[in-house]
C-alpha cells in the first residue's frame, strides 16, 4: 500500500508541475501565516530573502492621525515586520480581541497580499486578507457545527429598470423541507458594495445561522440585493464582464433604486415561502444601504414595521427633485400614522456621518417620530455593521 | 445639484480614509490593468518606482522546459515588464486566443497579484489574478445577457461519513416556476479542489447558460459535492474554518466517498425536481473526479447512463482493499451489461496521466466495453476542462 500513495504523491508532484493552474501550489512558500496562537496572539510571516522593508497593515493596529482637508483623521497604522536568517520576516501581534480581521503585507512599498493565506475579501477595488479571533461576538461569524441555511445567488426580473438583476438570498436552515411561510429581511449594501457585500464582508450567513441556532432570531429569509442600477450583478459576475469597480456607481442616489424597489419585493415573495405583509417584512442597511432603507420605507410607508439603518447616509440626493425624494417629510408623517414596530437607528461615534444622523435624530424628534438609537465607538467599518446586523435581527419578527 | 454630489463626494473620500476596511480603495493604484485591446493583445502594467525587477508568469505565455525527477516538464514562463520615469512597469503581451487566463506578477522575486485587477481565484492555496479574451470557445465563459440559472450553496445530511456537507446546485434557468422534472449532472472536482471549483475555475454556471441559451444542451440540474470526505466544506467554508488548504485532503481516495455517494444523490433527488433514473443521470469528474467517476459508476452499476472522465486520474487507490475497489472488473462487466448511452473518456496528449489513460482504454478494449474518447493538445489544465464539460454537456440526455 506504501507504494501506491507514494507513487500517487509522485503523480501529484509531476501534474503540478506540469499545470499552469496548479504549478504556484509548490512553488507557494511553506510557511504558516497568519498563525493564531493559544493567547489570541497572531504571528505573520512572509519569505522575502531579497526585500528591505516588509510592513503589514491591519485594522487590528492602532490607527494613526493623518492630515486630511477635514482636519485629522484616523488611518490604520503599519508595522516593520524582522527578517531572520532565513529571509523569513516575523510580526507577532498583542493579544487579539474576538474580530474578524483585515490586514495587508507592504513589500518595499507595495501593498500585497499574504502569500501563505488564501482568504481574501473585496471590498469595492480592494482585495485583502482575513482571519478570524473566535470568541465572543467573532463566534458569531464562524461557521459552527450547527444547522446551515442556504445561500442562492438568483436572477430576477426587474421591469422598472427593464434589466435581469442578480441577488443573493440567504433561506434558513430547514427552509426547503418547511410547510411554514417565513419572514423576510431586506438588507442593503453601501456604496461600491453589491450582492456580495453582506455575504463576504458582512457574515450574514454565519451571524444568521448561529443566531438562529442559539434561538436569539426567528428563522427568517435575507435578501441582499444589488443597490447600484447601472449594473445588473456584481462586478465580474454580470454582462459587464471583468473591469475595475468603481466606488460610486452612476444613479445609486437618484431615486430610481428606491422606486423599482417594489420589483425585488414582487419577485421574492412569488418566488419563497414568505408571509407577504408590513409584520414579517424589515429592511436595514448600512451607509448608502441606510439611506436607501430610509427613503424606501417611507416612499412605500405601509411596507415595513422593521426599519434598520446602519451608520445611515443621511445626506443629500444626487437628484433631489426625483419623486421619490419629493416630499419626504410629508411621506415620513405618513409611515409615522400608519405605524411599525421598530425603527432602529446605530452609528459609531466617529463616524464621518455622525453629525447627518444626529440631525435627522433631532427631524425625527421634532416629528414625534419614535426611535431606538444605539451608538457605538468606532467609525464607518465593517466590524461595527457585523455587530449591528447581530443586534437588529435578533429585534425582527418576534 | 453639482453642489450636492460635490459634497457627497468629498464626504466619501472622508469616509474612506476614515475607514479601516475602505482605506485601500483610495490608496489603490489609479491604474488599468489588464487592458485588452481591440486586437485582443493585453496591457499589463503596475506601479512599482521602488523595485528593481517586474515580472508576470501566466498561462498566456510560452512555457519554458524545467527538468524535474522524471525528465523535462513544461512550466509557465516569465517575462520581464518595462518601467518608465513615472515608476509604472508595463507589458504588452501578442494578441491573445480566446480563453479564461490567469496570471501573477513578480516583484524581485516575490509573487503577488496585480493591485489593479480585484478578480481572482483560488486553486488549492494558491491565488491568482483571472481575465478572459472573449470570441469563440471564450464566450461560454462571459456572462451574456440570456437567461441565467441559480447557484445554491446547500448542506446536505450525510449520515454515511456522519457529517452535515456542503455541495454547490446549479439549477437552470426557470427551474423554480417549471412544472417539469429535471436531469442530473454530476460533476466532480479534482484533487485539492472542493464544491468551489467547478464554478470558480469551472466557469460551469456561465458553460451551462449559453449552452441552455443557444439550445445546445437540454436544461439540467448540476450537482457539485465535494469529494474529500475529511472536510465538511471547502476550505474557510466550514468548520474546520480558515487554514491553508492540502493538496491532497486525507481519505480522498480510501472508496469512502464512492461508497457514501447515494446520500448525495438521495439528498438531490428528495429535495430537487428530477428525473430520478438511470436515463436522466450523468456523472463526470476531472483528474481525482475522475477516478471517482469511473468508480461511483460501477460501484452503483446500474444508476449512470452518462459518464465522463476528464483527464482522469487512473491510479492506485490508497486503499486497494477498500470494498469499492474490490471486483473492479466484475463491476465493470456489470455496468457494461446493464447498458449506457455515453462512456466519454478525453485526455490532453500532454497530461502526465495520458500513459494510465491509454493502459484504461486498452483495458476497456480487451473487454469490449464502448466509449467514446477525445483527445485534446495541452496537459492537465483547466483550460481542458472547461472545454470538455463544454462538449460532454450536449451529448447529455437527448
Amino acid at each position: 500500500m506504501k507504494k501506491h500513495i507514494s507513487l500517487f504523491i509522485l503523480s501529484i508532484i509531476f501534474m503540478s508541475a506540469n499545470s499552469n493552474a496548479q504549478q504556484a501550489l509548490f512553488s507557494n512558500q511553506q510557511i504558516t501565516s497568519p498563525e493564531i496562537q493559544q493567547d489570541n496572539s497572531v504571528i505573520f510571516r512572509m519569505l522575502a530573502p531579497n526585500s528591505n522593508l516588509v510592513q503589514i497593515t491591519g485594522d487590528f493596529l492602532p490607527t494613526e492621525k493623518k492630515q486630511s482637508p477635514m482636519g485629522e483623521i484616523d488611518m490604520p497604522g503599519k508595522v516593520d515586520l524582522i527578517k531572520d536568517n532565513n529571509g523569513v520576516w516575523t510580526y507577532k501581534t498583542k493579544e487579539l480581541n474576538p474580530e474578524l480581521y483585515s490586514y495587508s503585507f507592504i513589500v518595499d512599498g507595495l501593498t500585497t497580499k499574504d502569500p501563505s493565506n488564501p482568504f481574501l475579501v473585496r471590498d469595492v477595488a480592494s482585495v485583502t486578507n482575513i482571519f478570524i479571533i473566535g470568541g465572543g461576538q467573532a463566534d458569531l461569524y464562524k461557521v459552527n457545527k450547527i444547522p446551515h441555511g442556504t445561500i442562492a445567488r438568483r436572477w430576477y426580473d426587474a421591469p422598472e429598470l427593464g434589466m435581469n438583476r442578480r441577488l443573493t438570498v440567504y433561506t434558513p436552515p430547514g427552509y426547503e423541507k418547511s410547510n411554514q411561510k417565513y419572514p423576510v429581511l431586506y438588507l442593503l449594501h453601501g456604496a461600491g458594495g453589491d450582492e456580495e457585500s453582506w455575504i463576504s464582508l458582512g457574515r450574514t450567513a454565519q451571524i444568521m445561522d448561529n443566531l438562529i441556532a442559539e434561538n436569539k432570531a426567528e428563522p427568517m429569509i435575507v435578501v441582499m440585493p444589488n443597490g447600484n442600477v447601472s449594473q445588473d450583478a456584481a462586478p465580474g459576475e454580470g454582462s459587464d464582464g471583468f473591469y475595475k469597480p468603481q466606488f460610486m456607481a452612476p444613479k445609486t442616489m437618484n431615486g430610481s433604486y428606491e422606486g423599482s424597489f417594489l420589483d425585488i419585493i414582487k419577485f421574492i415573495e412569488s418566488n419563497y415561502k414568505v408571509k407577504a405583509d408590513k409584520q414579517h417584512r424589515a429592511i436595514a442597511g448600512l451607509s448608502m444601504g441606510g439611506f436607501h432603507s430610509m427613503h424606501i420605507s417611507r416612499y412605500y410607508p405601509n411596507y415595513f414595521d422593521y426599519i434598520g439603518l446602519f451608520s445611515a447616509a443621511i445626506m443629500p440626493r444626487e437628484d433631489a427633485t426625483a419623486k421619490v425624494y419629493s416630499n419626504i417629510d410629508e411621506t415620513l408623517n405618513t409611515q409615522m400614522k400608519n405605524g411599525y414596530k421598530l425603527y432602529w437607528i446605530a452609528i459609531g461615534n466617529a463616524d464621518f456621518l455622525y453629525k447627518t444622523n444626529k440631525e435627522f435624530r433631532e427631524k425625527l424628534d421634532k416629528m414625534g417620530m419614535k426611535y431606538t438609537y444605539v451608538e457605538t465607538e468606532g467609525g464607518h467599518i465593517w466590524k461595527n455593521w457585523r455587530t449591528y446586523l447581530s443586534e437588529f435581527a435578533p429585534k425582527l419578527f418576534n
